[in-house]
């Protein structure tokens, strides 16, 4: 998966279409836990989601669970060890580079929050937003980052800046201490060895979805 | 690219890799003119984004331009046929469905209009939502969607209800008329032969940061 790659870290590398699997059948597998269903075995998953039942198998294969031959595995269970493998049940601290209209609306959604993501500041370079805060979050000037980001204790930061920018505040960043760099731009940023970088181009998304509906045709 | 993929449509299909690509050339390019660059080469992009120049000069090959040996391509026309072969320039309307957290920051970033996106209605099953409007986007109960869609004149649904809701509502906008459903749920949703559908998993994502961070240590 080039275009949405994660780089660099070498310790317990996970394929990475494992780790893009592993939340659906983590959703599926909390609808069957909210209908009070027990027991689910790779097959029902693989009809439901439309993956091998192999491959789920495979999938699954790297938790730490087993199914009853015949019964499957116990829903619950398999809820538990999901979220937990994937980190959603430990908060994570982040922060926001760049308080932009996307960067507003990450930090207004409250959703990610359920999926560890604790958003914990924001920063950005306009003055006038210096001192304020949105939902809570306070919001700071961009230099700012590194005397502050000790004391946050986060290891995220999401770079939501114009494009332009993208290179620059990611430097800075990681300068500061950022270990992750979630980047939101739709600028191919880079950083040192042993930085995770994560692209979400929802961007690129818009574009294929033109594309397939026919582009420039569509309104 | 299993995991972000595109389902369904035949025409002009343009490999999906290339699609995701071609934007960050296009945010390469826009910066270059901002720059006051006139001319840039395959190899100087691929420097810079760190994929094959051969690679580049075949996903250009997909667009109606070409680049003058030693010189390179002109920036600015490069520009606006990128953005115009990715359907940047036109405006696709689309409704949200799901007005909750996510929804709202969505209807609420403007910078989606600058990539062609027009979010014209939200739709909701909350009764006090109805008859309320956020940023003059008005929201309508998702039982009126099949009634007000043809006036809305929009192609493109954008999934963000709860999980346990994702198929159910994606039935219905296929009903209504809906051509493309972009799919920010965890949930695996199907839809018929000719519904594009494109899934934004931003949580798949974040589960790849946490773990090449080293899931469960990080703070």
């Amino acid at each position: 998966m080039a275009t949405e790659g994660t780089t660099h870290h070498s310790r317990d590398i996970l394929p990475e279409p494992t780790l893009h699997r592993l939340p659906w059948y983590l959703a599926y597998v909390s609808l069957l836990r909210a209908a009070g269903i027990e027991y689910v075995s790779s097959t029902q998953i693989a009809r439901q989601i439309n993956v091998d039942a192999s491959m789920i198998a495979k999938d699954l294969s790297f938790l730490n669970i087993k199914g009853k031959t015949r019964i499957g595995y116990e829903v619950t269970s398999l809820e538990h060890v999901l979220q937990d493998f994937l980190g959603f049940k430990v908060g994570h601290n982040a922060v926001i580079i760049g308080v932009g209209s996307l960067g507003n609306s990450l930090i207004q959604d409250s959703g990610l929050t359920n999926y560890g993501l604790n958003i914990v500041a924001g920063f950005d370079i306009r003055p006038d937003l210096e001192g304020t805060s949105i939902c809570g979050v306070p919001i700071y000037n961009i230099d700012e980052l590194h005397r502050r980001l000790p004391a946050l204790n986060a290891s995220i930061g999401i770079v939501t800046v114009p494009v332009e920018r993208a290179q620059e505040v990611s430097d800075l960043a990681v300068k500061a201490g950022i270990k992750a760099l979630w980047n939101f731009t739709p600028f191919r940023i880079t950083a040192p060895k042993g930085i995770v970088i994560q692209n979400t181009s929802i961007y690129s998304h818009l574009a294929v979805m033109y594309n397939r509906l026919g582009a420039g045709n569509t309104k």
